[in-house]
């Protein structure tokens, strides 16, 4: 094991949980991001500015961002009309999620779980068309607020249906912080995605990813700061934050291609543009290699 | 792997780094963990009240509070006097640190680690006369603020000599929360101690407990609601909150015996104590098993 990829998600996942920021400091954020080394980056989303009215200028902000010729840069969407627009900008790097959850999907997206996996479907050669990929997100992959645990049979059968009607990749969403080493070890043991989005709700973020690295998965999102809270938990945290999982796995020997320092260096700027305590041990305390 | 011991330092360690609080809140805090399962507790600790203001109570708050019958409980001790008053007070676990790291140990007891082992290996008898054990508490184990990096050949012949000159018990501990699951791996793979104290300052806290399962350790101190900062970066965490702990091991099917309710419920008692927001995500967001 000598590498991991990481996608930075702060601009998007992040700044959703988040109270809306100026277009300016979205920018800002994503220029600081695409220089500290980080080769992926969720950048924004095409949503209903109603229902998400922190991405109601993602057109803006992606038209007015540095777009790093070194940086591959994604975007999320909901439905075809999202997923055109995300085109249309230019993005080749589209994401689309799903819950294995009815419940949690029927909130979410207002229809059953299967009738998303008929949507992606429908909307796989629309984004091949044009060039693109499409990564399926199986949202509450281990474990949901409403249902709880979700038998990891479900998701198998989930990344089988999608990859048989043609995504690209999947990745599993751990939506609320209900994953742990154990859960971790359940599913991965029966289905693996290309990526895995952990949370750090209830502080078993790292040894999420330390139990998955031991399955083979190489490729974890994180956020910068850890921003994007809990939104089932006020004052929790949501996200990994991205300099905690390079501090452990650049220590582990593990290149992550990240410049930890100018990465803490975003994370203090994007404390200021929110003016909140961003839950990141590595941002309070430094690496453990920053001596008196 | 179906069982692990934790050892509550909220009482002691974890008030030894907040503002002071009433001896009542003190005993208060320690008659509730007595409730709650756990089987260990690091009652107080018996230094110079200049020293330490916040344990200048501490014959009072043990004498005030209860002893149940089913807890081992003990206090940590800086040198002879203390030891005296411990086992006049009638503890029979007596817990006592050196630094692996000369420079910390100097700072902290203004002499060389060797002059401490010496110290030390004059104490066991003492100890041992009254019928107690002594445990020795290694510092900086898994770094040092000051030096950086421990070499594990240094902490191993540490734990050769306190054996040797008749210490009951060794732990290492991580003072400033530089333990990661690479550097927790160099030091177990050389040496290991009975019991492993771990803060979640740089978020490893938890993947560290999981690499040193691996390696056979099954004594963890922990503290609820992660109580006791980290003197080095004001806002950090530092202990390993206990009931992220118990939470991740109960998932894992390996037993505490703790109740994680009731643990929760002494977490959230604590956190008014204290007038701070403690830095525990189970006590944020709940046991993953809590749906909405």
């Amino acid at each position: 094991m000598d590498a991991v990829s990481i996608r930075e998600v702060a601009p998007r996942d992040g700044l959703q949980n988040e109270k809306p920021i100026p277009a300016d400091d979205k920018v800002r954020l994503i220029d600081a991001l695409s220089r500290t080394g980080v080769r992926r980056i969720e950048a924004v989303s095409f949503v209903h500015p109603k229902a998400i009215p922190q991405m109601a200028d993602a057109d803006e902000v992606w038209t007015r961002a540095w777009h790093n010729p070194d940086v591959r840069y994604s975007a999320l969407i909901p439905n075809t009309r999202g997923a055109q627009r995300a085109l249309a900008a230019g993005f080749r790097e589209i994401e689309v999620v799903v819950s294995a959850s009815d419940t949690h999907n029927r909130r979410n997206l207002n229809r059953s779980t299967d009738e998303s996996l008929d949507d992606i479907a429908a909307l796989i050669p629309l984004v091949h068309e044009a060039g693109a990929t499409l990564e399926v997100i199986i949202a509450t992959s281990f474990g949901c607020p409403f249902e709880g645990d979700i038998d990891p049979a479900r998701v198998a059968s989930m990344v089988e249906r999608v990859r048989s009607d043609g995504a690209d990749r999947t990745a599993f969403g751990d939506t609320t912080g209900m994953a742990t080493p154990r859960r971790v070890k359940d599913l991965l043991s029966q289905v693996r995605p290309e990526l895995l989005h952990f949370h750090n709700t209830r502080g078993t973020g790292l040894a999420n990813v330390l139990t998955a690295l031991e399955f083979g998965v190489r490729e974890f999102d994180a956020s910068a700061g850890g921003i994007g809270g809990c939104p089932y938990a006020p004052g929790a945290s949501g996200n990994i934050a991205t300099e905690e999982l390079v501090h452990m796995l650049e220590d582990l020997g593990i290149a992550t291609g990240i410049d930890l320092e100018a990465l803490i260096g975003v994370a203090e700027m994007a404390e200021k543009m929110l003016g909140r305590t961003l839950p990141s041990g590595v941002l309070r305390a430094g690496p453990r290699t920053r001596l008196v």
